[in-house]
Parts: C-alpha cells; sequence; structure tokens
C-alpha cells in the first residue's frame, strides 16, 4: 500500500469544474470513480487545488493512499482504463510519505491563451480568447515584468472568502508567442482565486492602450479590486504544471 | 451582384465532411443555409476541394456569384451571425469572374497534427495523432526530402476513383517543432484521395525504424498501395491555405 502521485490531464469543456458536487460531472469524480472500480473500495485524493469549471488542465496534480496492494502494481493506463477521454493520467509515481499534493507544492504554473483575430475561430472555441489584432503585445510584455515579486494581489482576488493574506509571490511572468496564438504563461507560489483570469483581463488593457504597463505597480499598490481588469473567461485558463 | 471569395475555418469533429449529402450535417450545407438566410434564395458555392469526415480547415477557400445586390455589402460578420460555432468565414473578398476556387487553385497547403506520448491526451482527442515516445523525428525530417517534386503517387491514393494522373507536385514537405505537438506541414499542386494521411503512416513507420528514410523513393517507384504506410485518421488533418 503506497502513496501515488498523479499528475492529469483534462479538457474543462464538459466538466463543472475539478472538485466534487452532487449531481455534477467533475473531474475528481470521475477519478476517484475509476480508482473505486480498480480497488473496490472508495478511494480519496487530495489535490493540488481546484479548478473552475471550463479551465483545462496539462499537469494537475493530486495525491492518494492505495486502501489495498493490488496483485499487479497500478499504472498509469489501469486508471485511464476507467477514464473517460476528457480526463487521463499522463504521469504516475510512488512518492514517500511526506509527500501532499497540496501542502507540499512549492510552484503552480498557468496558460491563458489567446489569439488575435477580428471574428471567432472555431479551432479555439473553449480553448483560447479571442482578441482583436490591434492589440500591442510588446506593452503586455513590459506589464508582465511589473507582477514579478513578492506582492499583495488584493486588487487580482474576485471573492475574499475568508482568506486574510493575499500576499503571493510570482517569481516569472511572460507572453510566449506560439505557432497561431499567444500563452501568458505566470509561475507563482500559489494564486487566489480568479487571480490569473483578473491579470489577463488587466494585461489585455494594457495591449488594448487603456492603461499603460507601469500602470499594474499602482493597481497591486492600490489593493483594490476595481482598478484591475475583467476577469477573463475560465475556458482559455490552463494549469500548466505544479512542482514540489 | 458580384464573385465572393470566402476563407474558412472549421473544427471537423462534428461535421459529416465538407459536402452536402442528404440528411447528414455538413461544412457546405451549413455555408448554403447561411447564405441562403442572407440572400433569400438559394445559393450555389464552389470550393477548392472537399475534406472527409472529421478533417479541419483552417483556411479552406470557396466562392460564389451574388444572386442579388444587397443593400449594404456582405461581410465576415453577417455570414457568420448564421453559422454555428464549429464553421465561421475568416476571409471575406471580392473578387473577379475569373476567380475559380476550384479550378485556379495553384497550391494546397496541409497539415497533420502529431505528439508523442505514451498515453492519450485528452486536449488532443479529436485534434492530433498519438505516436510513441520512442520515434526517431530526424528520420522523419530526412524522409520528408523524398517526396518534394514531381511524383506519380499511385503509391499514395486510396482509390482511384476515375482518375488517371496520379502525378502531382510537392513543393515543400517538412516537420515543424509546435509547442508541445509536431506538425508536418506538405504543401504542393494537389492532393489525391488520402493521400497526406497515407504519407503521415509511411512517415510513421520511417520514425518507428521500420523503413529507412529512402525507402520512400522506393514506394513511390513501386506505384503500389500496398508499398506505402497505412491511412492515419482523419480527426488529426487540417486544410490550413489553398494558394492561386
Amino acid at each position: 500500500m503506497e502513496r501515488i502521485k498523479l499528475i492529469v490531464e483534462y479538457d474543462g469543456t464538459n466538466f463543472c469544474g475539478y472538485q466534487v458536487q452532487p449531481g455534477k460531472r467533475t473531474v475528481e469524480k470521475e477519478l476517484e470513480d475509476a480508482l473505486e472500480k480498480i480497488y473496490q473500495v472508495k478511494v480519496k485524493t487530495f489535490a493540488s487545488g481546484r479548478t473552475d469549471a471550463g479551465v483545462h488542465a496539462l499537469g494537475a496534480v493530486l495525491h492518494y493512499d492505495e486502501p489495498k496492494t493490488l496483485k499487479k502494481p497500478i499504472n498509469a493506463q489501469t486508471i485511464n482504463a476507467f477514464l473517460p477521454s476528457d480526463v487521463k493520467v499522463v504521469g504516475l509515481e510512488v512518492v514517500d510519505d511526506t509527500f501532499d499534493a497540496r501542502f507540499t507544492a512549492k510552484k503552480k504554473t498557468y496558460w491563458y491563451k489567446f489569439y488575435l483575430s477580428r471574428v471567432e475561430r472555431p479551432l479555439f472555441e473553449n480553448r483560447a480568447l479571442r482578441v482583436n489584432d490591434n492589440i500591442d503585445i510588446g506593452k503586455m510584455c513590459e506589464a508582465c515584468k511589473y507582477l514579478i515579486g513578492e506582492h499583495d494581489f488584493t486588487s487580482f482576488v474576485a471573492r475574499k472568502s475568508g482568506k486574510t493574506n493575499f500576499v503571493r509571490t510570482i517569481f516569472d511572468a511572460k507572453i510566449i508567442a506560439a505557432h497561431d496564438y499567444y500563452i501568458f504563461e505566470i509561475t507563482g507560489n500559489g494564486f487566489l482565486y480568479n487571480m490569473v483570469r483578473i491579470i489577463m483581463g488587466t494585461l489585455i488593457n494594457v495591449g488594448k492602450g487603456i492603461i499603460e504597463p507601469s500602470d499594474v505597480i499602482q493597481i497591486i499598490k492600490a489593493k483594490n479590486r476595481a482598478k484591475a481588469g475583467k476577469t477573463m473567461p475560465a475556458n482559455s485558463l490552463y494549469l500548466l504544471k505544479v512542482e514540489y
């Protein structure tokens, strides 16, 4: 009976988010149902975090303790045989008992994908945000610099939900030019509720020339949600990886 | 009343291919239905070619002659308002009467997307082919060189369907490394039925070491379908663009 770490990819389009909710199709429910079929008893999983409805993951992490020893050690293929096509285990490791998917996470990286077009593009439906092509990507790159470091991100949190500490450290934030789209990539020690989506809305205001890149400094200082940009849609956000 | 050229993007997943078929959901039907709503009469469109069920397009081209003059000149947004989210007009131009989407096409470029993984990846479902990670991309790149030029592609056609001329010119063929996947990109003056998908199957045999890159020369010379690789799935093929 081992502690197992799973790395999971999912297309969030047809899920009501990560966390189990009665009567709803969630990623966690699909994973726990698959494990129950394998171990023949209920298995509780512990995730690095939750994602909202529509959010995707390329490398979400969770762990569980095996309720019994199987005849053949567990592997990704075995679990995947019990999973639907929109969620799959892409990595599996036996880990030490000190590993905890949530509490020992050191860094998380998110992607927010966007593309420049005057019309909606079907192949980006539920996958990337459309932005008009008169946006200044250079200014958005410059604004990213001001996010890096330890800051109080009160201006970038949707609702405070009982949390009292809004200080987070951003290790890196940048815009990556991909084939026919862009990726805003951000790595931090943790993220507040809707934080990446609100940062993205703020960066788009920079790209559109509504605010200047250096205004990001003032928005952080203000500690006021009203100063930051709109919350961008969930369906273009991806949890890329969690590092321990 | 003008001749209009449309550039169209579609996600082929939920279409029974491009061409109108009674009782089936096709790209052509959606486009002609949208135009009929705008012009209030049936509108016949002429496409650069057909794609099979599941095949996607980033830049399919078609033309039609306006049956009447509208009060306000037609534009992409007007047509898109009558189209579902999985097919959209991404470009629209008024063209000369000598333009014909099918007969004046000079070059077509296709993409075939694949990714390396031991397990299926949900975000590539219906979008890219999974290939095991022990494949040699370098050898696949080398094999591409032998496709370039004017050749008889009889070995790479699914069924002969009345055609007698199997000679086509390939202007370029290469493997592009994208963010977390690869693209096989091929440009030619025309393609036979299933030709790109059979070439892809042959390149995968090269990558797996089943055949050597230079064996592509012999396969072309053989003019025998049995010598080439399997037909790879439709859902990872994209019509990228048509040049005139």
